[in-house]
């Protein structure tokens, strides 16, 4: 039976398995393979350059501060499986965690499984999806198949005009296509949005369809003030319209919120199930930085600890 | 007048002064002359060695991630002024800060002023300050010079206990340095220390001087019942006498706890006064790390961000 065993690929699981290593808690960690549709590493993974992680003065990528976190938690003694847990039994100790290669005890649980770009089921999603349809314009943006082309991004907040910022290196044009008549976003977003002569605001819109033939060429936008729909041109289309946590595993064994987020207690990496801790985005909607991440997970494995010395 | 004063000088400060000049707030950050006993940069820079502020594989000595962290914030637009606050009315808005070089003011004001480790001013203590002696067994302990050793800890609280247990870990024993013949901890954590094998109580006891050459090798116990002097082979010394907030300079302005830490509405950085939002060991006695401190400056910031544009 593990000590510990952490379910997680991002900064949070791997801080998390950083502390526990150097604690002598040897814990198992399992990275996942694309699960929650994302590579091991998590939404780092899915970035270019990071300027706001504390530590690098001249910035660096997001890939490469992930290797470099991974690296440090595998030099640290954590032992690492690239197996998806698909199902955890919460219900008696010691927990279960359930994957393809088998079942796994544990006295303690992290839960770092952070959280996925949201999706919006429009007719032909599945058909353009990665064909087209993409949910991270920093990832994908550059393929030669969006270069000088119009694109679409959906969403009104700072991660879409980000996003959109993003695509205007590579696109002819880029139409930012939003809900309301007003941006979610912050000032400072929204006037880089309307200071951009390269991003055109297509307000009070929703995309009702992705039309093409081998890859989406057109989209049918509706104007919810008007009822009018329109056909756009374009060679791409990049949702940025938040993100669904990684829960649907936990078969609500742990308390969620209405979004589907873990509640830890406030100030706490606890969850509803004693002995289960849970950090990174899986349990915050608000923060959401690598940064904080990192920070609980340096929690949760505080409080894992805490709670295994005093279990014995 | 200012949008946002931070005042610190550590990760957590300067994680809020990142984060905040990134977006356009311009904050001005005092950095403190050796305000807290400690140079600017914080605990982290009577540190070693870092081994689990994740991002560093190899590691990275406490200074020069400090250094790292203020040149990357100073990029991103910081201005800092390397002046002591001494005062701060938050009575009325704007904020006032009180320097000897004159008073500023602020709309939103993060305090970062960390805590300060409680020394005892032994003979030799700043000699092997860092040599033998830490104030932090978390960060400290699993470090090459302390494995399979003989450690020493003073102390006689939960805090005492904990990090005489993690060093257990390490440790070929552990003695626990009591000056009374009680221990002040809770009654679960007095049974953990008792009934693990590898801590061996010295009741009664003051260390009266560290010995040794280039590290630590000895220290002088006086028994405070018998007047007898002794000496103890040990390969390290952990101080766990309790940190001192640095939160004098607010004059009870902000609501502290019994320990003078500020209070934060938990999971939030949010304090007793609108406006004002405190991150980093000043406000956490419980977790006390790096990367939690770089978390909850980050959350400061995001939190002032958000104050401020609701704010007008």
């Amino acid at each position: 039976m593990e000590n510990i065993i952490i379910i997680g690929s991002g900064p949070a699981a791997h801080t998390a398995a950083i502390y526990t290593s150097r604690a002598k808690f040897d814990p198992l960690l399992f990275e996942g393979l694309m699960a929650g549709g994302v590579a091991a590493g998590g939404q780092l993974t899915t970035t270019t350059e990071v300027e706001n992680f504390p530590g690098f003065p001249n910035g660096i990528s997001g890939p490469e501060l992930m290797d470099n976190i991974r690296a440090q938690s595998v030099k640290c003694g954590t032992r690492i499986k690239t197996l998806t847990v698909n199902r955890v039994d919460l219900n008696k100790k010691p927990f279960k965690v359930y994957t393809d290669e088998g079942e796994f005890a544990a006295k303690a649980l992290i839960v770092a499984t952070g959280a996925t770009a949201k999706r919006l089921n429009i007719t032909g999603e599945e058909t353009f999806w990665q064909r087209g349809i993409s949910a991270c314009a920093v990832c994908d943006g550059a393929l030669p198949i969006y270069r000088n082309k119009i694109l679409a991004v959906i969403g009104g907040g700072d991660t879409a005009i980000e996003e959109a910022t993003h695509l205007t290196k590579y696109a002819s044009k880029v139409l930012l296509i939003v809900r309301r008549d007003v941006l979610r976003a912050s000032k400072a977003m929204q006037e880089k949005a309307m200071t951009n002569k390269k991003i055109e605001m297509i307000w009070n819109s929703n995309v009702l369809e992705a039309i093409g033939d081998k890859s989406l060429s057109k989209i049918k936008v509706l104007n919810n003030k008007t009822n009018q729909e329109k056909i756009f041109e374009v060679g791409g289309l990049f949702y940025a319209v938040g993100h669904t946590p990684n829960t649907a595993f936990l078969d609500n064994q742990l308390k969620l919120d209405e979004f589907g987020y873990i509640i830890t207690k406030p100030g706490t990496t606890d969850t509803s199930v004693c002995g289960v801790f849970a950090c990174g985005d899986v349990q915050d909607k608000k923060y959401r930085q690598a940064i904080t991440a990192a920070g609980s997970g340096c929690m949760a494995a505080l409080d894992a600890e805490k709670y295994l010395s005093e279990a014995k």
